[in-house]
């Protein structure tokens, strides 16, 4: 659950942080900011910021932002139909981002798992992201990622995004927001 | 036909806009910078330089530079087996650019179509793009796009790329350059 000043507040912070970087977005998509706060309660620690640019029946394009430190929690895109599951890149434009995919457990991570929700995280193949970086994550694949100590911005070049049938590895996770007034 | 050494300096100017305006790329994609030349031996006037991010059997990504007053001509992206054909999303990062498609021509155009060439422009369906804006184009239909004063940077987000199969309305246009040595 998430407040609507909440809201609004999480919006402008990342709304400060894509014009401190010279990323445009029009005012429609300044209001439309896409607050992820996963039901957890704890937007500082777990949550990411959209704009989704376009979303069509064939691409889809995104920018993300990430609050210092902040995690988007473990996940996969499960098969939607004929779809396979939605393939994306992400691609570091500005601070830093560590990600990790299925694969072989990274020794020394440089991330924590948020403090409570370590259960919750399965994979720990690190990949960093730093501006110029990008990596493509197949389909149905557990991920997640955690922005470095200033945040990070990163865009998302994928296949059509079926948001709300993401499956989460934290049962506690709800996708689509519920906000109170 | 475009000389190596007319390729580089093509490579090392947009690299140098994509710098101005903090756009990052990564050493490999800085020298595999894409200069577009099409066969008409004026790239400052007809021309385009690309950066490919990704181009997978599902989408794309890319980051196309204009130099001032630079036009990409006229063409469009026909069906490709079951691709119905490239449906694309075109996003000002700096700069302008004027885009040209299919519908109702626009009275008083803001640009010139590139002289020598007028014959091979027919869409006059003028859409400006400030940094911020975007717009989409459908599959299989004519467009042309032309850089403001200062040249331009656009974000391509698109269904999967097949360049070799563009249909150019100028029958002298060759999309894959012809390199001399």
């Amino acid at each position: 659950m998430i407040t609507r000043s909440q809201v609004q507040s999480a919006q402008e912070r990342a709304a400060r942080m894509l014009d401190s970087v010279g990323i445009d977005i029009s005012p429609v998509e300044r209001q439309n900011i896409e607050v992820a706060e996963f039901g957890l309660g704890e937007l500082e620690r777990t949550g990411l910021e959209l704009v989704v640019y376009v979303n069509n029946d064939r691409y889809c394009a995104k920018e993300l932002v990430l609050f210092p430190n902040q995690t988007c929690p473990e996940h996969r895109h499960p098969p939607h139909g004929a779809d396979p599951g939605k393939m994306e890149t992400f691609r570091c434009r500005w601070g830093r981002v560590w990600l990790y995919v299925e694969g072989e457990e990274t020794p020394n991570l440089q991330c924590k798992t948020p403090i409570g929700s370590e259960a919750y995280y399965t994979v720990f193949h690190e990949i960093t992201l730093n501006p110029g970086d990008q990596y493509t994550i197949p389909p149905n694949t557990l991920h997640w990622f955690q922005a470095g100590p200033e945040g990070a911005i990163v865009s998302e070049f994928s296949s059509t995004s079926h948001d709300e049938s993401d499956v989460f590895t934290d049962p506690r996770i709800r996708r689509i927001p519920e906000i109170a007034d």
